[in-house]
């Protein structure tokens, strides 16, 4: 039996767009003598659809392109995920379903078990869990069809108390095949592979995962579509960050007709800690991703050109790197805006930069209104000492130009603000927290040092001066980002502890930290959320990132 | 059996302040011979917790909150909310329980069933449903205990496929408990009453129902605690929007001692929609929830004092006159930013309003600024022709303006924006769209004329210029907001249907409004989820606002 996997991006919403491709697909596998086609998990209406669901008009679209779709399921079975209705009197209106066409009919549709409703996802709150399980009988085999998460409830936690494959397994099904919109983290890539070999030792079958590609506003789909045989080998991996269809043999005795892929060494846990980045793989992981995330959202918008406010400083620098590589450089405009505080080198080291990638730039000077600034609030600000007012004004006088000149030539602006940051509130809102993306907004601060070294691993493109200065936000004289931040080295190790693993501050001071330290810091985060609450969406790379994944009361009051 | 119901204001994560208030109820209650006193749903680290929870440090400070409260229960029995962990194997971490504790003992924890996960609610996020209960005995009675949601599982339709109560029916309880966090919306009051009076008459049972009450960030709990008999009959119920602490006796024979409250006339809910709520209770308490909201963010942010941009048009007027109700009129400064395009009337009618309210103002006038940006920018816009590029320039002018003094000062900035204009994307983002809390943002620029003429109805108040003109922006001349949108009675009810009521265009279209319009109104509202999504929290009045509650994608491209 001949298995296509289509691998590929879906806008969502964009029924016209997504069932063109679903059926290019088809008519593609049925050229090259397809048995059957998998896609994604909610491929007709694209995943994450979020309150869309909600709308009767939108899930009858499903059911409207799924009856387009069937016309062309007539020698090849296909496999396509689409919310379906709640017949029953109880629960949801919905279920998470994978349809299974052949005949020109749907067939069969299976319900999603698994129900993930943390981090960025909110599954249940759309979507009743399945209570039905039936194999699917096909050219004299049983396939076990799962969705996503249902094949991750296993360890000596499961989330779930029920395990759907475990219910399948008593039809005695020859192969499973899972539809999934499962996306990347630094840490995905391992925790895939690991738990996909885990189900196929624990019931012996050989195992079909159809990932999703691709950008969704925050949250970036890897692809990496996989294909283990009975035995546990790894027989095929689709690429990272792009489409991909491919059809391989399921032997009639259960084997792949593949060639095994030597698994890679497994990185370590720990090595994966956002300090220790420098590992190729990973920070080469984190550099796609972002592209991707920036590519995705301007396509799927319908915008083509960005403007980012470059001060010299490596933030800027690195965003400026990847929207050129992601837009390519003509349509990404750099715009400085010295202050009468920034530093000769910043100019020059900006102007540098965009010399190198080659990127239209533009000199906008702050200082006349700024000026008019002072004097237009001399009555109210009488002679009280310059402070973080003054400090806020210039940022948002920046972030207004920005705004401006987007506005008079389409740009869209980028936001350069870094989850240490963003993490503390040393950003100001409305001025270089301004922005429709946040680029880096999920990178630390000394991640970021990481990937201007990747960006610069093959020649210099990033001037070396903006890597090896302190940073600061140059808006009084001599300013450092020390003055009111702890090194990034520590405050870094202490966020990372505190945001991706939730420790409490005993269990950080317990590491060592300063507690006193440690305290400051936590309250910084705890206080700072009515900040981010206003930040725009960050492309998410790590497994806890500031936004949709991340839902912290405004007005508690825990550690602040 | 006298039963106390505490109906509390708690702060979230603030368990000093919680505990504290719960023990001080306690011997309040005691003093008055209370046999059992119950507060609301996870009182004890406030409602909603969110993902605090994740963090064990978060749980364990629950746990040591009620380690320290049971000490109080000695001889009176105290139900009190907050999360339990989960020991078994499988399934989420964590329960949303009702502790029941007596001779300063844990007696019984019984777990929430229903967990709500819609709209602003996303407890499976956190939460295992329940799979254990058990009615508890106490002085010679079996008290049957639900939390919130437990309750709201009636109808023809209903959302969860186990009924708790249908299970606790089978221990033969005497009496029922609620436990609730239960927030306000305009249609709330009425369907929680008829909800519970549908328990009572199907479990034949009376029903002691404690509600939280305060705003949390964007959500108000109202209160109205009630209480029910056997006989479907109000016996009691608790203000609105304040804290209250009363015991009434539930007799031996299972009558309560309390007369009976006749019902108010249900208002049919077609009444209830946003072009009718001159209906005088609602239009009250939608002005009620509003205040608490305001003045509960302060509180619990720690921030006594509010500046708004007071432009002469109703929705900044009717902030203002809100604000001083909230804060107190020395608490609360408007800032007039007139414009080279601002009229004469619109500064007389904010100096006027002022002047009513009693509250300090200054008038400072952008133009200076504006020029000195117009000059700055003038290599690069050229000679353009003025567009709304030069428009949001003045807009973000005032935000910047005003931050500015309130970072100076100590100012929260309080968003001023409708939700009439936050659906259709007409307001600037960093501009107008700036501030800490949107306090009118749930509510239709129709609401606010019904909340105006409210405001004014003992006194004039805003005056009636200020009501009786046609809106405008002001930011380019004689600029009308009917130059952009179409009529507010003709775009609220659109909106209404598309946001509240979650109808796609054909149905909209099917109610008579011309089908090109709402196609209109609809991809307004679809393509500028990215500005709300920088939005500040809104306080939230309808069913359906935009904030926590409505998640969107924003690369959709659904209707857009």
């Amino acid at each position: 039996m001949k298995i296509f996997l289509a691998q590929q991006n879906y806008h969502i919403g964009n029924f016209e767009n997504n069932t063109l491709k679903i059926i290019n697909a088809i008519k593609e596998a049925k050229a090259q003598n397809a048995d059957l086609i998998v896609f994604s998990e909610l491929c007709i209406c694209g995943y994450p659809p979020r309150d869309f669901v909600e709308f009767d008009d939108f899930i009858n679209r499903c059911y409207a392109a799924i009856d387009k779709i069937k016309e062309y399921a007539d020698t090849i079975g296909v496999l396509v995920g689409a919310p379906d209705r709640n017949l029953a009197r109880n629960g949801k209106d919905l279920f998470n379903g994978a349809y299974f066409l052949y005949d020109k009919e749907i067939k069969a549709v299976q319900h999603k078990t698994c129900l993930p409703t943390y981090d960025v996802f909110d599954e249940y709150r759309y979507f009743e869990p399945a209570f039905n399980w039936q194999v699917v009988e096909f050219k004299g085999r049983k396939i076990a069809i799962t969705i996503c998460e249902d094949i991750w409830n296993l360890g000596d936690n499961p989330l779930y108390r029920i395990c759907p494959m475990d219910i399948l397994m008593q039809q005695q099904p020859d192969v499973m095949i899972n539809l999934s919109a499962s996306p990347f983290d630094y840490t995905h890539d391992e925790d895939r592979k690991a738990t996909i070999k885990s189900n196929v030792i624990k019931y012996k079958l050989p195992l079909f995962y159809c990932n999703a590609v691709g950008s969704q506003t925050e949250v970036v789909f890897d692809g990496s579509s996989l294909i283990f045989d009975r035995d546990g080998n790894l027989c095929k991996e689709f690429p990272k960050f792009k489409e991909h269809l491919e059809g391989i043999v399921l032997n009639d005795d259960g084997t792949i007709d593949s060639p095994v892929i030597e698994p890679r060494e497994m990185v370590p846990d720990q090595l994966l800690e956002p300090l220790q980045l420098s590992e190729t793989l990973n920070i080469a992981q984190i550099h796609d991703a972002i592209i991707l995330g920036i590519r995705d959202y301007f396509t799927k918008m319908g915008f083509t050109k960005a403007i980012v406010g470059s001060s010299g400083g490596i933030d800027s620098a690195v965003t400026l790197a990847l929207a050129c590589k992601a837009l390519g450089k003509e349509n990404v405009r750099a715009i400085l805006l010295p202050s009468k505080y920034s530093t000769t080198h910043s100019v020059n080291d900006a102007e540098k930069l965009s010399n190198t990638l080659g990127n239209p730039y533009d000199i906008v000077a702050i200082k006349n209104i700024y000026d008019s600034f002072l004097n237009t609030l001399k009555p109210i600000f009488k002679d009280l000492p310059f402070n973080i007012a003054e400090e806020n004004i210039q940022s948002r006088i920046r972030g207004n130009l920005l705004m401006a000149i987007a506005n008079k030539f389409g740009y869209i602006l980028l936001n350069t603000s870094n989850k240490s940051e963003l993490a503390t509130g040393y950003g100001t809102l409305y001025g270089d927290m301004a922005g429709g993306l946040g680029v880096l907004g999920d990178c630390y601060k000394l991640q970021i040092y990481e990937l201007a070294k990747f960006i610069n691993a093959e020649k210099e493109i990033i001037p070396e001066n903006v890597i090896s200065k302190a940073p600061s936000a140059e808006l009084r004289p001599d300013q450092k980002d020390t003055d009111s931040l702890p090194d990034y080295a520590i405050l870094d190790r202490v966020l990372y502890q505190y945001i991706e693993r939730r420790q409490g501050p005993d269990q950080i001071k317990a590491l060592g930290f300063d507690p006193a330290l440690v305290d400051r810091i936590l309250r910084m985060v705890n206080m700072n959320e009515y900040k981010r609450n206003q930040f725009c969406p960050i492309i998410r790379i790590s497994p806890k990132a500031f936004g949709v994944g991340r839902r912290v009361p405004i007005v508690g009051k825990y550690l602040s």
